[in-house]
């Protein structure tokens, strides 16, 4: 069961379809042993990169149960809905399928402190006592939490172990929690950072315990994660650098999801690149430049011996 | 089946919960009869105001089905979802069960025309060939459609029979659309106008064929729309006006439904007027003052002889 | 100079256009002695509907003080602005020119509370020691502020005297609000009602001390704010709903202002109802429209021997 | 004056203030002579990042003079205002003192594709024959432009000589606008990229004539844009990487500018990184971290013999 101490690379993984939109079992099983050999340390589905809402429930469940059986790792399991009803079915049935938690986004309608609160207020009463995740993600959910409204949040419900920290710039942010934490005024939580891991080399400075997000090269993440854990501050920045391009031309939005899905599939581990509709396809010339950024990444890889040597 | 000469009152009818939040199903059955009486040509069930997004996909199958087989009248349905597999399950299921056709919202993130025309294309798609209805909701749903954009997908798109038409201001949009159809560039469509009534004196005399909204007082509707086709253009506006001041309490947002489901409740047609969570609740300062526009209302009434006589 | 005992009706001024553009001061005259001969306690100008942006800084300021010189009565001047240096300017230039005080709109990127304060806090310093006005408009601001962040605004800054009060719904905050009054934990603070006046009725009621808003017939608010003052409560709401199909018309987004001007064009204020650009023009049939209510509202005159009586 | 031929880089400036937030006229100075030993083809000044709406109308009109005749490079002027009036007065003004173009951002009220490309029309009546440029940022300003309406925009537009380009994603918007060129729907116009150059290298790729962003290493923007267009793509994108994690340390909304300022104070070019409020600062730690990137870039720039060599 997830906890305030999880640390760590937590991939966020997306769902394979086939390229006529059912789900790839094979590849959801190819996908899962991929993330535990680069070292994961645990694995997040349905989450917004995940297309959850575009899956039946039935579909949801299955998804998830299938990745918590496989990898065996930690699964966290995106449960955010419009409605309290649906949280509530799929928690439950994810939890009993093995699930180490869930994780909550909130809707996007709320606008001030109280309102925010209040949310989570409730959400956490629709999971019951299962421990779950906070998504802070402004750019594309437009609900904008302070340090404080995420200390209110974290100490009104005992079952928040972590935040998935993307906010945008947020390395603050990080150094307020950090600091309340100090003060006494905040319990321990976990903070994994997402935003395809734009800002990954300093949020492990400010204090972030790891990533969650699903940056095609893991390995990458969980490789800087240590090294930074580790005091090697210029060997961390030399590997992030070094994808930092990819990286870039990954986070764009809209088109993230199909360049991830992508470079998937090209290493092998998606059989398809599809997305359910409503989705978005890569042109040739956008692939021709993932494949150029790859082509360097990988001369880079050989120069160094190892990337993260 | 629905198809374009639609018209009249369509009643959107909330689901009616127990207090402990659960499906009322006699409360279903006493609203279907009470609209029928009301003199109502149509329901709209599982719509924005019908907590949609809170019910168990079983349970919206389960509500549509109910009121179809009570009510029997043509019955649309909310399909509106972030994704098209789930669009796609429940109107199958809804249009197995009698249902006339099904009602379509754009996601909120679309912004250009393109983007919205392209929306309603893939939607099509997935509920395949079953009449259906564009719901213009700016106020609520953040997309903004002009008249030539309504046109495009009216025309890409035989399936679309009918415009929810909600948009605030929209009488000039109702006239554009009539002047389209009058050159020739727009083929027949229905047009009943939502915005819980607040225009309706005038949309009827811009060209809507009716409305399309869950005003607490359906039989008013219908009377403002007979006399209104009637060209008893005073006395549309003084039934009309008689009402006006709870319609606008009433089309307050975030606590309209609060509004709508208290009066129903104290019309005898709900048990309870309880919503599912997140919901609202009315204050009793709140119930006090539509109290007194409900006897208000009903001196109005008594004064009148009848309201609509 | 405004304080918090600040009551009764300010009317909303509208800029005063010639044809093509150039202000028309003789209206700005004509306007002034109207709102004072109508029974109103005060003017606002350069507000939202004063088409305020539009006006060069020079413009502006003459503006104001024609109308303060004029009309002898106490003038807020809306100062909202991008940036701070703007605010102060004209305001040094509106007070120095006689002005009871000034009115502050929140910047649209705001969203949380601390924001929110933190704005307010800045704003405070760049007007100085003068008095001012929350605006509190969320539907065209989309800015958000709970009864908690005014307390707080208002307990931050003693210059701060007055609530624009134009929240939707907003009863409730009322409510709120005189309850903090009551608990000791909120100083006096005048609050003045906006919307168009579509709620005046019931915030009345509610405990607010007049209304702050341009809708075309400023003699009925004074007159319903003094029934709902003396507790004549049926001849309130019978007034104000003989009012409410054309307060509801004027109340429309984007073409109310049209509205206001045509029917002040109407009633011989206004020489000419122009906008400058960007603004709307009522259409034929709009303004057949308004032409219809003005009737209606005259007949109903006529049957009750005088409006308020 | 401005020409769809224009290309290379056209600087972002900042407005330089003093500590106490008076403008600071040397650092005008030392910034223009900057950006012209750089390379710059051409400057921007009162932009989103120069602060422009903090100015008093003389103040802008006093910058902009200043850089235009210290630097002696074409100087495009942000002129976008909530008003055509002050679009108006500051276009006249600055091109009276010899500005090459202006720049017009949209209101972020627009939503439909007729509003915008009517807003432009609109715009382009108030400045008059002046050769300007079509901002097109609709992660700050809300409003999304498909490539097909800035061709409506351009075409309807003779006056319209340049788009500053700064979509995201945007690459596939570059490639769409030269492909209506390609098939003589368009007629020439130069795009320039903005978004602080952070797809720089692919957008010289797509087609693209330069950049127009203020990011702190003009010099590195000029280099690449010389080595793109000469065919030199690894080099480029070497160039281009090793600058990559400063750009995107600088990219971050909100923070984006204190870095900028604090990054061209450090290189003695600004005497101070003050804003007027409302503005940012950095905190100790988050200096700390751009020292870094500064460090490491210098490191790169040592291995290298020079950057671009």
């Amino acid at each position: 069961m997830l906890n305030p101490n999880a640390a760590g690379v937590y991939a966020i993984a997306p769902t394979p379809f086939h390229d006529d939109g059912r789900i790839d079992e094979a590849s959801i099983d190819r996908m899962s042993d991929f993330y535990r050999e680069a070292g994961c340390d645990g694995i997040t589905v349905l989450g917004i990169m995940g297309e959850a809402p575009k899956l039946e429930p039935e579909e949801a469940v299955a998804v998830a149960t299938r990745v918590i059986r496989r990898s065996r790792l930690p699964v966290i399991v995106g449960v955010s809905a419009p409605g309290f009803a649906a949280m509530r079915t799929l928690t439950r049935a994810v939890m009993d399928a093995g699930a180490a938690g869930v994780m909550i986004a909130p809707t996007s309608n709320l606008r001030t402190d109280d309102q925010i609160v209040g949310y989570y207020r409730q959400a956490a009463e629709a999971v019951g006592d299962v421990p779950w995740v906070i998504q802070d993600y402004p750019l594309t959910l437009s609900v904008v939490m302070t340090p404080a409204v995420i200390r209110r949040i974290v100490m009104d419900n005992p079952a928040c172990v972590m935040l998935k920290h993307e906010d945008w710039p947020g390395l603050e942010k990080i150094s307020a929690l950090r600091g309340f934490q100090k003060d006494g005024s905040l319990r321990p939580l976990s903070i994994l950072c997402g935003n395809g891991g734009l800002f990954l080399d300093f949020e492990m400075e400010r204090g972030a315990d790891g990533a969650m997000t699903g940056y095609c090269f893991p390995d990458m993440l969980v490789d800087v994660v240590r090294l930074s854990k580790a005091g090697r501050r210029d060997a961390a920045h030399d590997l992030f650098d070094a994808h930092l391009p990819l990286i870039r031309y990954e986070q764009q939005p809209a088109i993230g999801l199909s360049v991830r899905k992508y470079v998937m599939k090209r290493r092998g581990i998606l059989a398809s690149d599809a997305q359910r509709k409503p989705g978005t396809a890569l042109s040739a010339t956008a692939k021709a430049e993932v494949d150029y950024l790859l082509a360097r990444l990988s001369r880079q890889d050989e120069r160094a011996g190892r990337l993260a040597a």
